[in-house]
């Protein structure tokens, strides 16, 4: 099975790579851009054939390594 | 509209980021995970109301500025 990992920043939490982008876009002529954020995806295969198995087992890995739960969202896609 | 643009690596490209992912996660005691491959994703709201107009103005912003066309992919998904 694939897993698509998507991290977000929670809302509230100030993004300074989004800033910086936002900032960027409008010296690059952008007009109306707004609210830039930047998260992170993680694309990875499992060893498993069960989807409910695939997503316990992701699950467990952003809660222990890949997302940081204080300051960031994280969604699953499994995919076969 | 917004606009969610996801900004992968080539295949064939080296991911050191997806590598050490792939290795913390194995000294955690995961198993069986591979491929690892770490991108980004930028949300952002566009003030158009048209999609292929958000949609065009989302792709100028990958080739100017977003993604590297020689090494990485990008995916453009738009919605109100």
């Amino acid at each position: 099975m694939k897993a698509k990992i998507t991290i977000t920043l929670k809302n509230g939490v100030l993004d300074p790579q989004g800033k910086a982008i936002e900032g960027s876009l409008k010296g690059l002529g952008f007009e109306g851009v707004t609210n830039v954020r930047q998260g992170k995806e993680i694309e990875l295969t499992l060893d498993e054939s069960d989807e409910a198995a695939a997503r316990a087992k992701a699950e467990e890995m952003c809660r222990k390594l890949l997302a940081n739960p204080v300051m960031e969202n994280y969604a699953i896609e499994i995919s076969p």
